[in-house]
């Protein structure tokens, strides 16, 4: 499958070099792809600058946002939940018509400080957010529950974890469930319309508490049952 | 130690069942304790007459909320959520002095129909109003986030958990993770100070969406690290 990932950070270089690895086509967009590899310097979560990255990671091309959802199969979310609509308008309504839409974002508010609250929440959820402004996607929940070494890597744990998939689309949850199968993810729950994202993007508060209790990322949720 | 349960639901009866076979002083403590005696019909969630269950639980007295509270060491918020403020004012701030209030509501808000919202969140947390209302009560919030058969009795899982504590008083959450681990939890994380409860009460959103995924509230959350 070809995919487009857009976002250049921690996540979507996650995910692209976890794809690229799997033998999947993947082109990464971003908002101007020159300025992207012109940048010498860490960027704000310390990660080397793209062009570093991107040199070990020869098979990835990059793209605009529309350059990059416009030659995809699949597309996925990996920007921030404050940036997500704008970039997906960037990437173009046309060119996320039909398309899976994986969306990893959440939608965390810095704007009082650490920790961050949520701009979205209970009565609604960024996921829904995004399908009722490109209605034409087929937008699958899913991997906004546990850090991105681990979304894509879920073995480096101890034991088996859970992963969740919310989505209006049958076809298109059965798409994402494949791939995270892929990644390494052995229980893969299905929680229903995409109105469940709303629970699992509250996650997030309980998720970085535990960050902070357990001083590490590395962790996840298992579902005992 | 002397326990004080408030609430003759579901919760309630669990943790002061459990209690009390673990060889603890229960009083559970009703509005009413003549009319919750006299009721001879199934309560809302299908729990027989409190007096049916008494009648097997004969260890345990039952008391006005104040009179349960009086006596007790520490005092377990059994209640639903909307009511917990007014009945913890009916067990009178001098009762909670300087005692362990073990909260477990969460603050399910049904008037928009199932799924439930939260009617606090996210920049407060029902812990924390209740921290506020009784500034000397020493508040614990933990178990909020499982079933109430699992929160005392989690050896009814097929391997073990794990269980949330947050609070501001250190001796007091570590009263309670003494507490936890005689009901056979085997790992109990202690999140931080009672403003991390907004973490774990936001969890049951998903919580309430996996009940009706996976068809059974036997499930519990494992943080797998």
């Amino acid at each position: 499958m070809h995919f487009a990932v857009l976002g250049t950070g921690t996540v979507g270089r996650a995910v692209a070099g976890r794809l690229d690895e799997l033998g999947h086509d993947v082109t990464i967009g971003t908002r101007d792809p020159r300025a992207t590899l012109a940048r010498t310097e860490a960027d704000g979560m310390g990660n080397p600058p793209y062009a570093e990255w991107a040199a070990q990671h020869t098979g990835i091309r990059l793209a605009s946002f529309a350059g990059a959802a416009g030659q995809a199969d699949a597309v996925v979310n990996a920007t921030s939940g404050e940036a997500s609509l704008e970039v997906l308008a960037l990437a173009g309504a046309a060119n996320l018509k039909e398309r899976v839409l994986i969306d990893i974002a959440n939608p965390l508010d810095f704007s009082r400080g650490i920790p961050p609250t949520l701009f979205v929440k209970d009565t609604d959820s960024l996921a829904e957010q995004i399908q009722r402004a490109f209605p034409n996607a087929r937008v699958v929940k899913t991997l906004n529950t546990l850090t991105a070494a681990l979304m894509v890597r879920p073995d480096a744990l101890p034991e088996g974890s859970s992963v969740f998939v919310s989505g209006d689309d049958a076809d298109a949850k059965g798409v994402v469930s494949t791939l995270l199968k892929e990644f390494g993810h052995t229980d893969v729950i299905d929680l229903g319309d995409l109105s469940t994202a709303r629970g699992t993007e509250m996650l997030l508060p309980v998720w970085l508490r535990l960050w902070g209790a357990l001083g590490t990322p590395t962790f996840n949720f298992k579902i005992v049952r």
